[in-house]
């Protein structure tokens, strides 16, 4: 028995999201279908390093699973990629300890966010981006990022519907990028809550659009209470980027 | 009564092709079903430059249709996005001449086909490249190119399935960019055959493998028989990309 760890990407269009849910195409149930092919009817359970709402995509999702099966490491990625859909590709695999686990051994993650700010939406950008066609103050919007970075209780930046007792996070680093029509927001920090990066970027589009100042920002930390940030932007413009473990901090992370 | 020029862009992984065919998603029968809804029920019938196959994208088809509705030009193009579907957008629309034809006073036309030569397939670009992830050499691909530009009888470059007579076309430019993992094809020309593009792209790429000479190519326009050409490249990464109408010629085309 050997514990692999797999980097995974895929395109959440077509997904009820990452985790299973009976009767719903999600990824984690694509996985576990094909593994349990290769494993003659036996199930194997994946574990992930945390899950996406539908529409979501990942680019460097890990994930990991134990496994009888003697195959080396370059073969399972060619027997897993030969197997699953196309909107699900394995990047890497390699075997793990024995005791690692792609969720509680996280020490951070990155998270991107583009928005299409072009007049007429891209039909190749459909599900990729939102498309927010109004104006949009990127500055001032940066300068309200200084308020969420930091270690803070995300409270008010967490969907009401989470059962987590500690929303206390660390936020390393965020970055705005202007790339053509695109704004490229890059969010890395030891650990995100449910909803939490789709709400940090609705309420800096409030902050860019006018509706709100900057400093509004700690009192709404403040207030511990989501009713009291911006709207959720949509699921189609985010990308679990990256999962990081061991020592492994921002200033690694490298440029958008 | 006025006549119409648009400019549209659409995504051809969901749709049948350009042309209507009974019973299938296309192109055409989507912008008639919102043009038939804006006249009260009547009938308008849409023309393009050329029809497009079954997940073949557009990023510049031009069409041409009539109406009776007196709305600005600006208007046009709001109301028409409202109500087209997602992967469908018009990015211009302008009074054209009584008798403009958008098939007929075509000049030119340029399709761009883009090849992802990354090892592990990209789930984001599953339906908009071709995945060849085997070595080419882009050095004699580029010599290739050479016995194909200008006048020539392309009928061994021509689907076997095509009615037209005079299989006679000008290309002006072929241009391989490479960007990244991508080999971009450009490909300007006064027009081209049905399944054109996707064959010289095909027997451009037998060369680059090897398993073709450059100078092989001058023989197969001489054979003027389509079993002497290489295969037909996948639709998913060939791209109508301009339609040209009065002057307009490669020098103007601008770089890729």
């Amino acid at each position: 028995m050997a514990r692999y760890k797999c980097k995974i990407a895929y395109d959440g269009a077509g997904f009820y999201g990452y985790q299973v849910q009976p009767g719903k195409r999600t990824v984690q149930s694509e996985l576990e279908k094909v593994l349990e092919r290769m494993h003659k009817g036996e199930k194997v359970k994946v574990y992930a390093s945390g899950r996406t709402d539908s529409g979501v995509h990942a680019r460097g999702q890990v994930i990991h699973f134990d496994s009888v099966l003697s195959i080396p490491e370059e073969r399972w990625l060619l027997a897993l990629n030969a197997q699953l859909p196309e909107d699900i590709s394995v990047l890497a695999v390699e075997k793990a300890a024995d005791d690692f686990h792609s969720r509680f051994d996280a020490s951070g993650k990155e998270y991107r966010y583009v928005i299409y700010r072009g007049k007429v939406r891209d039909p190749f950008r459909r599900h990729y981006v939102w498309h927010y066609p109004y104006p949009l103050d990127v500055g001032v919007m940066r300068e309200a990022t200084s308020f969420l970075k930091g270690r803070h209780d995300f409270t008010s930046f967490c969907s009401a519907k989470s059962e987590v007792e500690d929303r206390v996070r660390e936020i390393w680093q965020i970055d705005l990028k202007e790339e053509d029509d695109l704004l490229i927001f890059r969010f890395v920090g030891n650990g995100f809550l449910y909803n939490m990066v789709r709400i940090m970027v609705g309420t800096l589009v409030d902050v860019g659009a006018g509706d709100m100042r900057p400093e509004e920002i700690r009192e709404i930390l403040m207030k511990k209470d989501r009713i009291f940030a911006g709207k959720t932007a949509p699921p189609q413009g985010l990308y679990l980027w990256e999962v990081f473990y061991g020592e492994k901090r921002p200033d690694d992370a490298g440029p958008v």
